[in-house]
């Protein structure tokens, strides 16, 4: 049985979201940030990183999104949620991913997390008026260059879409001008229809 | 035909490393980040984001190292970088991957790319007092947690010992405490005395 450590809004939704496409039985178990549950002994226990999400698995322990992503849709091929014999296709959506992982969701970081990078408060000042730069500027890759659509890879939806859609959440609360991303915003809209997505964000803001 | 796009002192030997390991036939093709090359009408037109690694391939343009690593491993199979048909074993090294590309090099590109993420130069001063700490602290979690050893996933070598390696050699320069990371400098001597290692630094050092 796999259990899904998360947080709500975070990033743990794309891997929350893979699991419904995915069809798969998982445990959902909330980390509460408000009482700094991550940094626990428990949790740390399971997750030294003390991030989320952790999906735990028969085999032992998986962090980081793009590894979970990819996991959930070998381990459930059935649901074709990517390329999986094709390696340049697959490589197709883990660049997507990393990209993703690696430069739009580290500069909306440098909103809230600038301690991780800093020591002084002007530091964090001077960051926070950055976000709305940096992350429209991942994002506007993303509008031009990389966004096949409907879906990101194109015709087929893949573990790219739940996770574009849930750093598409942050583009507000970034500062980002929407009327720049239309069809970042449209693949947003498209992707809050699906029951999987429906289904994930219920039960992340009703737990 | 393959292409690697790489700069010297850049993450991108991790992938020529790679191919070296895989056996690949590949061209090699020098960007000069001392004359903005990257910038560069004709290198943007390959890579809009800029930056290396780029692997050119005949199906088209893949960039990111954890999305070109895995690549190569899945299009040179006997070559055994990666397990690949163990959904667990194969997101263990994705995992590690990731960890590198989204937390410690980007702990690390704080001391010179500041500029990504804030605007005044206080806040690179600040940004760079940071980095031995943070750099520190990525590299801690790989000695004590991650690195199973002699090689990060244990008696066999994969596509995460070279994207180790490539961010190790920036340890002095990030003002790290070798002392602190025995495990992590044993496996740097250990991966120096490969011949696909040193073949790729040779050729990116005489180039």
């Amino acid at each position: 049985m796999l259990t899904l450590h998360y947080a709500p809004n975070t990033c743990a939704l794309a891997s929350h979201i893979a699991l419904e496409d995915a069809g798969a039985t998982y445990n959902l178990r909330r980390i509460d940030f408000g009482k700094a549950q991550q940094q626990s002994t428990d949790y740390l226990r399971i997750n030294p990183k003390a991030r989320v999400p952790t999906l735990v698995t028969e085999r032992g322990v998986l962090t980081e999104t793009p590894a979970i992503l990819a996991f959930i849709a070998q381990s459930f091929p059935r649901a074709g949620l990517a390329p999986l014999e094709d390696p340049f296709a697959f490589a197709e959506v883990q660049s997507f991913n990393s990209y993703l992982c690696a430069t739009v969701h580290v500069a909306h970081a440098h909103r809230m997390r600038g301690y991780r990078w800093a020591d002084e408060p002007s530091s964090f000042a001077d960051m926070q008026r950055k976000v709305p730069k940096s992350v429209t500027a991942g994002f506007e890759l993303i509008e031009h260059d990389l966004l096949k659509g409907p879906w990101v890879m194109g015709e087929t939806y893949s573990i790219a879409d739940p996770y574009l859609f849930t750093l598409a959440q942050w583009l507000e609360a970034d500062g980002v001008d929407l009327s720049r991303l239309p069809r970042v915003i449209a693949h947003r809209a498209r992707m809050a229809e699906r029951a999987s997505v429906r289904k994930a964000i219920a039960q992340e803001t009703t737990a």
